[in-house]
């Protein structure tokens, strides 16, 4: 049962509101929202961006630290959120990590929204 | 010029990443995370789905607290955020005040997520 099933419609007066459709789930609600809160940072969404704009939607992490003007550990502490959120992939090639989207996860977060 | 446009690519060591698109402008890296940020909570995107599942796309809101479990107050804030956000539209009648979604803001935020 979801909260929209869960709305008191009994009372028909004036300030009564009819659902015509389920609404979101609190569970579904929660794992949007966190998957939105990795997404919702500047440095973030443009370093999503560097790595889809570059070759093979793959970039290596020696190339995204200068363009975005921010502190090495800054970036990777970014990067690090956004390979949890799993947005990017990391692999390690040599000395250099590379980071790939990871195919699909920005048009799901974007279908997602479509049904909220 | 974007930040894609001033990675130095004048290296051809193997760490480094060509460029084939450009990416997303820190301007519009901004707007756009300001944007995701308002939708970034459990509640509110339950309260952005609530209204939307509500005939009209219209509800009440004193049919939007309940459901919630969250005080009012709590509730008018996160309505609050959501209406300086632009996804949501309010208009007092009466006792009451009325959320209506704002026609094609959430499907102009994915949308923008699909060109990050």
């Amino acid at each position: 049962m979801t909260s929209a099933t869960m709305i008191p419609i009994t009372d028909v007066s004036a300030c009564c509101t009819n659902v015509t459709r389920e609404s979101i789930s609190a569970e579904n609600a929660e794992l949007l929202a966190r998957s939105l809160k990795a997404l919702a940072d500047p440095a973030r969404l443009r370093l999503i961006s560097m790595v889809a704009a570059s070759e093979g939607a793959e970039a290596c992490v020696c190339d995204l630290t200068e363009p975005l003007g921010l502190s090495q550990p800054t970036v990777s502490h970014h990067l690090k959120v956004l390979v949890e959120a799993g947005y990017l992939e990391r692999e390690k090639r040599g000395t250099w990590a590379y980071y790939r989207l990871t195919p699909g996860s920005l048009d799901a977060v974007s279908s997602l929204l479509r049904t909220v």
